[in-house]
Formats: structure tokens, C-alpha cells, sequence
């Protein structure tokens, strides 16, 4: 890969790109309190009836946009045969948006476009983002003004796409949402923007060290990326990717679930009220917010966020077997999953979950009584749609003491087969593609 | 690969296995005759209304099953927006099954156990099929009685999994069906059964040339094999395995569809009648059959079935570019596919579809007008849900004037490269699925 130039114009457009790139932690923190400063940003609770153009559906129940566009709040019922077993508020968003890093390669080295880029639901406001994160209603509706910077690259062939994938978000609040994770190369100047910033690599995966600092479409993005062939180990995994394909396929054929989508109405443990939506043993509720954010120019809305109660967690084991590293996956049925099963961390878990629900080995980790820990952060959920929503997420190797064989429900993988499964959509599930991210970070 | 003995059993046990290797057509014929004459198979039109134990429920106008077992013809909504675009029944039946096929090497030449298997759909009452064909509710039940022959291979690690993967069915009539399709391989005997019969690999595949033989079921798996290296081009594609994926990805970001699963009662311009449930311009009905069966005892039954009204086409074009065989795919959307775009075959056409609405070189392969015919067969669709349900498949090779390049609903690949997207689900439908067995016959 090389960068080809272009004459004067090209060497005109390179001066100004340097200024454009990050190049040290000293570098990125300069531009990141420039990016605080520069404008205002205020997000208010207020209550669900007070939200702009948001109602209640008179027959379904369900929360709503006038417009019929964004998305909705509906009800989630699983069924074991006809009984409804759990039943809960889920985000309805079919549409598929884009999250797209664009990527060129300065002086040998693979730089990012990342966005600082605020969030309602951010509890510091602006995290660091992809180059584009756009629903399809923003980038089919582009020529009426507020285009997204940048999108064209990743809808117009204007680079070599080397991620193109679909790939789901949270099973737990989120109905079968999938986005689009794109890496696109460039070899070629872009036009300059206050917000954006061409980060290396490694830089962005130290990044990942900071809490709430690269956010949750960051995160699912990088981990797509095709690891090097030099970092992949040439070492026999525990298992072929055969046996694995297969240990995912019994997974999924062994899950009787059957969720349906089904109008909020119906599920009636939960209240429909003015300030929230909200039940008893719920571990979260839907609220309002009122944002008004005055960058270059004043814009205000209100949306209803989820509001998870309390922090999820996390926790991916790390084993040397026979000399190689692998993590322990876990096939995980969430009920908003499209196909519900994707592997997952080792531990899972929601707000409200207890680790005495664990195998003992696994307990001892999640406890952090067991293994060391490499790796030991919390990072945010999409902000957008969360409110605050916070998981700490873990990397924790374990020594020779732990066992090899496991029940059906966990599988050894090498980081080399996790990463070329990534190539496909549905086999890991976000938190899990969050924490092949932050193993990068290690490696 | 070798065959491994085991003292007097296994010697005793090969002789008798050596009377249940079909090893030419001639052997074949002489067995398939005998299993035809083996029994009495009787397969009667009924009233809906005459259904045992089948009803329309009160509420929704589903056909259900008192048990609540088997499937359910429900309705299906295609929206845009909030605006209901298509309406049909649809058969819903949640649970994944298993279509297994076991082999087994005997003298160098990979050898399938196939099954002489009555289906009451079949026009011609018996098919060949994989070695099993089991529901949900017949492999957690199998100690009912009826045990399923071999399924213990499938379900208890009684040999290696060598294929092991979910796959759809039709996406015009089912809703989100999948079956797990699998192969094992075992190097040891297995019980003789009559309705069974090793065949070679070779033949298997020879016989895809007749009509309205090999299953369904037995295609799908058939079409899953791994290919051996050493069959693989060694060849450049036209296009990276990376380029295909995101031109997939593409297709299913564009696609806009939103299907629901609604209560047949609302599909309101089909009729659910005494004899059938039927439409004026539908292109199926659902209609009751009894069946009665007597091979070493008997059985009756009754149930519903999908009859189309007419035969389907697919047609796949292959053409060489730069001296490497290309098939061209399309990226079908189907409102029963669970992520409903998968590759379908470059001519998918559903009775009552016409050739005329394809693009004109395609109209004059689906005319039969251009390209030099290398298969032209018609093949059953599943005669466990579908009445006489018939495709014409086709193979159709095309010169250098055929373009190379052509529109975003469609892509070429390499025989090796479909065959690696079959390791996954998702990728290719039943149709194609099909036609890559029969390729394989060519090859």
C-alpha cells in the first residue's frame, strides 16, 4: 500500500491534511478539548408526554414519532408454545444505518478517520466516533441539507471497502437492529472538517484504554478489521473452525425460544407512563430528553432514551492452550437477536444479574477472585439510543488450572478464528465484538 | 482416511454391509423397484374441514394443529412504512430440524447412506433422501417409539461432523424455515435397514440428473459438501472474496422490506374455504390431504399442504472469464427468509412469473434462446409440505458476449468461492443450493 500523489494540488492538500492528523496522546487530548469547547450542548430529562411530536399509539400502545420515522417502542413477547414466558419494551428500528471508519495509510502506518461526536445519552457528551454513523433515513435524504460529512465514501464506491458487514447491536433492549460496519481505504486527501481527526491506529486501540472514551459504533467497527496476517498465530487451535461452526449450529438448533414483536399494550407488567416507562422488577425504563446542542448552528429535539439501572458486565477468559492464546465464547440466546444466538463473552451480564448464577470457575472470574486481569475498563453503549448505559468490560487470563473442557454452552477460539468469523455477520454479538476490539489493544 | 476393522464383528458386520452398498444404476433400480413394491401408499384429496384434528383457529384464522405441534399456516404482511404492499399465507413452522447424511468411505470412494423415503406431497410417492429427515418434535421425542433410524449420528457425536450449518427454505412459503444440514462421517458399520442404501458419492450425484428423484432435503445437503482441494480452481475470480461479501451487504442494506407475521384473518383477499384457502390471482393454495401407509405397519394420517399452481424455474449462467468458470448469482429478496436477501440462482421465476420481466440477455437464457444447455431437469420441492411442487432447474453456459459486467442485483463467483459461502448459512438459498449440487454432478 502506498500513497500516491498528485501534483501540486495533491502537496497543497497534504499540508493541510498534516495538520489534520494526531499523532501522539498529547495530540488527540489538545484536539479533544478544543472539540469540548466549541460548542454548547445541554440534555434535559423531561417527561414522555412532553416530548416533541412523540405519543403513545392509541390502539398499540406503543411510543412513537409523528412522522413515523426513527424508531419506536414496542412490546417483546417470548413465547414457550403459547405461553408468554417474559415479555418486556424493546427499540424497533429496522432500518440499516451506516457506521463507517474511513482508513489510509501515512508514512506506513494505517490512520483512522475518528469523529468527536456528541450523543444524548453520552454521560460526557462527546465520545470518539466513526467517520460516519448515519441511519438510512440519513443518508437517503442527503441533498436535503444536513449531509453527513464524508458519507459519500462509504455509498459511492469512492474507496476499497475492506470491512462490509452486517452486524447486530444489544439483544437485550434492541429488536433484530443490525448496522452496517464499514472500513473504507483511501489513498487520497479528504476535505478537511473541525471534527474529524486521522488518528493511527494503534493510537485509537490505546484509546480503548480510557473509560467512556470510543464509543460502543467505534468499538463494533475496529473489531471487524482484518487482523495482519503477521499477528495471526500459526498455531493448531484447540479447535477446527469445523468443530466450531458446528458447536454454533447445535447451539442454535437446541434454542426453543420464540419472541414476537408484539403492540406495548401487552405488556402489562409494564406502566406506560407520563414520566417513564417502567415495572417493578424492570432493569431498565424508557425516559425523555430535551437536547439543545449550539455548534455552528443551534439545533434542538427530544427522543426517548433507555435508561439501563445500573452498570452491565462483561468478561472475556483468556487461556493458553498448548501454547496459544484462546478466548472462551459463549453462545448466547438474547431475544432481540435476529437469529437470537451469537457467541458472546465468557460472562454476560445485565444490570441486575448475579454472578451466583455461574459455574464455580466462572463465578471466581467474574468476581475478580480468579485469573489476572488484563484489561479492566468501562466503556459506554450507544448513546443515541442509551441513556448513560455503562458496561465494564474485561479481558481476565486464566492459568493452566482452568479447565480445558467446558460445558456445550462455551467454546475455546483462538483471536485468529474470532476475527475471520468477524468477516460474516450474527456469530459475535456486540459485547463480544467490543472486547475483540480492546484484545487488539493488547496485542 | 482408512476403514478400520475390528475382529470377527466388524468382518461379520462387513459382509452384511456389502449387501447394502448400491455400487451401479443397474444395482440402484433393482433396490428403488423393490421399495416400491414394498408397501401401499395412498394419498387422497380432502376438505380442509375434513382435516383430523386440524382447525381454523376462532381468533387469528390460522390452520393449527390441536397439539399445537407440526406448523401453522398463519399470514404475512410486506410493509411499506405503515401501507400492507403484499399479502399470502405463509407456513410457520419455528422449529429447526435435521437433514442428515451419513457417509462413510469404502474403497477409497466417499460413500452416502440414502433413504427410500415416501413424502405425501411427491408426485411419485418416494424420493431419495438424506438419511435423515427429522423434525424438533420427532428427535426430542425419540423415545416415544417411531425412533427416527440414525439419528443418534446427528445428535450424540457418533461420528465427525464435516458439514454442520442452518439453511432456509423456501422464502415465497415458509417463514424464517431453517433445517440444520449436516454430514457425518463414520468408519464403522451401522444396522441394515431396508429403506436405506450405501451409494457412492458419484452416483449420488449422477442421479440428479434424473427427474423428480433426489430429494430435496438430500440437494441441500448434497450441495453443502466441502469440495475436495484438488477440484478446487486453482484460478483468479473475477472478484475478491472480500468484494462479494460487501456487494452482499449492499443488497440487504438496500432492501427495504418490512414483513410481519400476522393472523391469516387479515390477509383478506385469499378465502379460507371448505376445499381450500385460495386467492384469485394467488399463485398457490393450501390444500388437505389423507394419506394412508402401509409398509411393516400402518399408518394414517391427515394434513395440510402448499400446491402450487404451476411449475418454478431457476436458472444459473456460467460463464468463463480470463479461462475460470463463473456462476452468476443474484441477490434475491424473499419475504419469508429470515434476513430475506440471500443468492438466489440468476433466474429464480415462481409460477406465474415471467421471463419478461429480466433483463434482455437473461430473458433470452430464461427463454431457452441463448447459452448452451449443460443440466435441464426438473426437480420436487419438499413433499412434506408442498403438493407436486416442481422446478425446472437449469445450468446454462454463455460465451464472451455475454457481459461480464452487470447491474448491483447481481455478482459473479467461482464455483470454490460458493461452495466456501456454504460453510455458513444465509448465503445462498434452496434454489441455488440446488443447482450447486447439480454442478457438482458436472464437475
Amino acid at each position: 500500500m502506498t500513497i500516491t500523489g498528485g501534483g501540486i494540488g495533491t502537496g497543497w492538500g497534504r499540508a493541510r491534511e498534516t495538520e489534520r492528523i494526531v499523532s501522539s496522546h498529547a495530540d488527540f487530548w489538545y484536539w479533544w478539548a478544543d472539540r469540548q469547547r466549541a460548542g454548547h450542548h445541554h440534555v434535559e430529562r423531561i417527561p414522555l408526554t412532553d416530548l416533541d411530536q412523540w405519543h403513545f399509539d392509541q390502539r398499540s400502545g406503543n411510543l412513537a414519532h409523528g412522522s413515523g420515522r426513527f424508531f419506536t417502542v414496542e412490546g417483546l413477547h417470548l413465547l414457550d408454545g403459547t405461553q408468554v414466558r417474559h415479555a418486556q419494551p424493546v427499540i424497533n428500528q429496522p432500518e440499516i444505518g451506516i457506521l463507517g471508519i474511513l482508513v489510509r495509510e501515512l508514512d506506513g502506518v494505517l490512520h483512522c478517520l475518528m469523529q468527536a461526536k456528541m450523543e444524548p445519552g453520552n454521560l460526557n457528551t462527546f465520545q470518539l466516533s466513526p467517520t460516519v454513523q448515519a441511519t438510512r433515513s440519513n443518508y437517503t435524504r442527503v441533498h436535503q441539507g444536513n449531509a453527513v460529512p464524508f458519507l459519500e465514501y462509504f455509498t459511492a464506491d469512492r474507496g476499497r471497502a475492506v470491512v462490509d458487514v452486517l452486524q447486530s447491536e444489544q439483544g437485550a433492549w434492541f429488536w433484530r437492529k443490525r448496522n452496517r460496519n464499514m472500513v473504507v481505504l483511501v489513498d487520497h486527501d479528504v476535505a478537511p472538517h473541525e471534527d474529524y481527526r486521522w488518528i493511527p491506529l494503534p493510537l485509537v486501540l490505546d484509546l480503548l484504554g480510557q473509560d467512556n472514551l470510543v464509543n460502543m459504533d467505534s468499538r463494533t467497527v475496529l473489531s471487524c478489521l482484518p487482523i495482519d496476517p503477521v499477528d495471526e498465530e500459526p498455531a493448531t487451535p484447540l479447535r477446527s473452525s469445523q468443530e466450531i461452526l458446528s458447536w454454533f449450529t447445535d447451539a442454535k438448533a437446541r434454542c426453543a425460544w420464540h419472541p414476537r414483536l408484539v403492540p406495548l399494550r401487552e405488556v402489562s407488567a409494564w406502566e406506560r407512563g407520563t414520566e417513564h416507562i417502567g415495572a417493578e422488577d424492570g432493569d431498565f425504563r424508557i425516559i425523555g430528553v430535551r437536547i439543545e446542542s449550539s455548534g455552528r448552528e443551534v439545533v434542538t429535539w427530544s427522543q426517548p432514551l433507555l435508561e439501563p439501572l445500573g452498570p452491565g458486565s462483561s468478561v472475556l477468559v483468556i487461556r493458553k492452550i498448548d501454547g496459544v492464546r484462546h478466548v472462551l465464547m459463549q453462545a448466547k440466546a438474547q431475544p432481540g437477536l435476529l437469529d437470537l444466538v451469537e457467541m458472546g463473552p465468557t460472562v454476560q451480564q445485565l444490570p441486575g444479574e448475579r454472578p451466583s448464577d455461574l459455574e464455580p470457575p466462572l463465578r471466581a472470574v467474574a468476581a475478580g477472585q480468579y485469573g489476572s486481569s488484563l484489561y479492566d475498563t468501562v466503556q459506554s453503549e450507544e448513546g443515541g439510543r442509551f441513556h448513560h448505559a455503562m458496561t465494564r468490560y474485561r479481558l481476565v487470563e486464566v492459568g493452566d488450572d482452568f479447565p480445558v473442557s467446558v460445558s456445550a454452552e462455551y467454546c475455546w477460539l483462538t483471536f485468529g478464528q474470532a476475527s475471520a468469523l468477524l468477516r460474516h455477520g450474527h456469530y459475535l454479538n456486540v459485547e463480544a465484538r467490543t472486547l475483540i476490539a480492546c484484545l487488539r489493544h493488547l496485542l
